[in-house]
């Protein structure tokens, strides 16, 4: 755990809480925290800072934090057709470690049906592996989730309040733009990735995404496995925003 | 399965393949394949081609090849201190699939001498997890493997001759050279990409690296758990390489 992360409920005039659950046991048993010791707490949503050590106890421990500032949102949103199950529950946590504004999961032809009966679409299965990765990565944004059953009523309506602004890219295996040539080039500060299913994007899909300003975007020739697609075009797009950032101070 | 692979030895008269086990299981249940179909062989260190189904049975499948091209050798070499085997296990596949030419595992402070261990260090337990991530990219090369307990010794005096050419960089956190500045601008072809453990580097380490040639590059400020950060860091440098080659072409 590189960040203690607490729900904004959780604090008592602003600066004290209480611990006795999980975290609790992490504090004692992993950091083995004592009185005025001080750990980096985060508040979801909120502001990072650092918990002083009030009093330990057998299972609980209390903490007077200060807060300093409040992390950005992520620069890049993931529109992400449904992977199974299996790979949904990896992904969650290395999907907010690497950062994301949104997660917006949707259907697609090549997604089976039964793949949106997962627990893992709603709150309680998904949001502690979503905090997991932030507690990771030292952030506190939770990724703004949305499901949409509908691919095309997706795109065509619902896109462009989810996401109304920032370069559209689509992952598309052979294409000839690169992630970094299109972002570094892009006047956009933020990008929204659509990562198709491991089987492809339909050509209905992919016309549709384009008529919808998406650019195709490719990564080589090698076919890789969705979760570790994913993985690595989310490091590509971030890594092409810090070098947008970066030439544009010079 | 995108691309079958077979072992050298396992053809007969330079064309032939009959085959018994898993993979014969899998042309027949998921693959449905019958006589005169064709699906994509390779032979793993060798080439590409085409293979005809000539006859099926129960449990077992026989093949005509007609092999085409070999693929090269990825561009791309890694340094890794080892990881906990349970990460370990889930890295072969996605390094493979991502494409590497060695996997040079080694020690570091950080690394638990435990981790040594395992199986997963042995032939028999890694190479069919690389098999896996080659069938999965459709690659033949499988990545050469050596472990090396003594990190000063490997640095100093087995790199040379694990890795004669190339850019050689270390991912530092907070270091503040891009992977895409860094190795766009290179002019060597290849890049052997060191990546420490999950606690970091210590100094002595780090200075041993840039003694030899090791140059720092960064991934932003997030802490990325080893796998993830693993795989994000191969990509940023394969996409780098494809950059450079069509910055190169222009």
């Amino acid at each position: 755990m590189n960040l203690l992360l607490i729900e904004a409920h959780e604090l008592r005039d602003g600066h004290d809480v209480h611990l006795s659950d999980e975290r609790a046991r992490h504090l004692l048993a992993v950091l083995k925290v004592a009185p005025n010791q001080t750990v980096r707490v985060g508040v979801l949503d909120g502001p990072i800072g650092l918990g002083r050590v009030t009093a330990v106890g057998v299972g609980h421990v209390s903490l007077h934090c200060v807060f300093e500032r409040t992390p950005p949102r992520p620069l890049v949103d993931l529109l992400l057709t449904l992977p199974r199950p299996k790979v949904l529950r990896r992904l969650w946590a290395q999907i907010a470690a690497l950062g994301v504004g949104r997660i917006i999961l949707t259907n697609a032809e090549r997604v089976e049906r039964n793949y949106f009966d997962t627990h893992l679409l709603e709150p309680a299965g998904y949001r502690p592996l979503l905090v997991e990765g932030l507690q990771q990565a030292r952030d506190t944004r939770v990724p703004l989730v949305t499901v949409h059953r509908q691919f095309r009523v997706l795109v065509e309506d619902e896109l462009h309040a989810l996401a109304p602004e920032g370069l559209r890219i689509v992952a598309e295996p052979g294409a000839a733009g690169s992630i970094a040539g299109v972002v570094t080039r892009s006047p956009h500060a933020r990008v929204l990735l659509a990562v198709g299913p491991e089987g492809g994007w339909n050509t209905f899909e992919l016309d549709l995404l384009r008529a919808h300003g998406f650019r195709g975007v490719g990564m080589g020739t090698r076919t890789l496995r969705s979760d570790t697609a994913c993985i690595a075009l989310l490091a590509l797009v971030h890594g092409a925003l810090r070098d947008q950032a970066l030439t544009q101070e010079q």
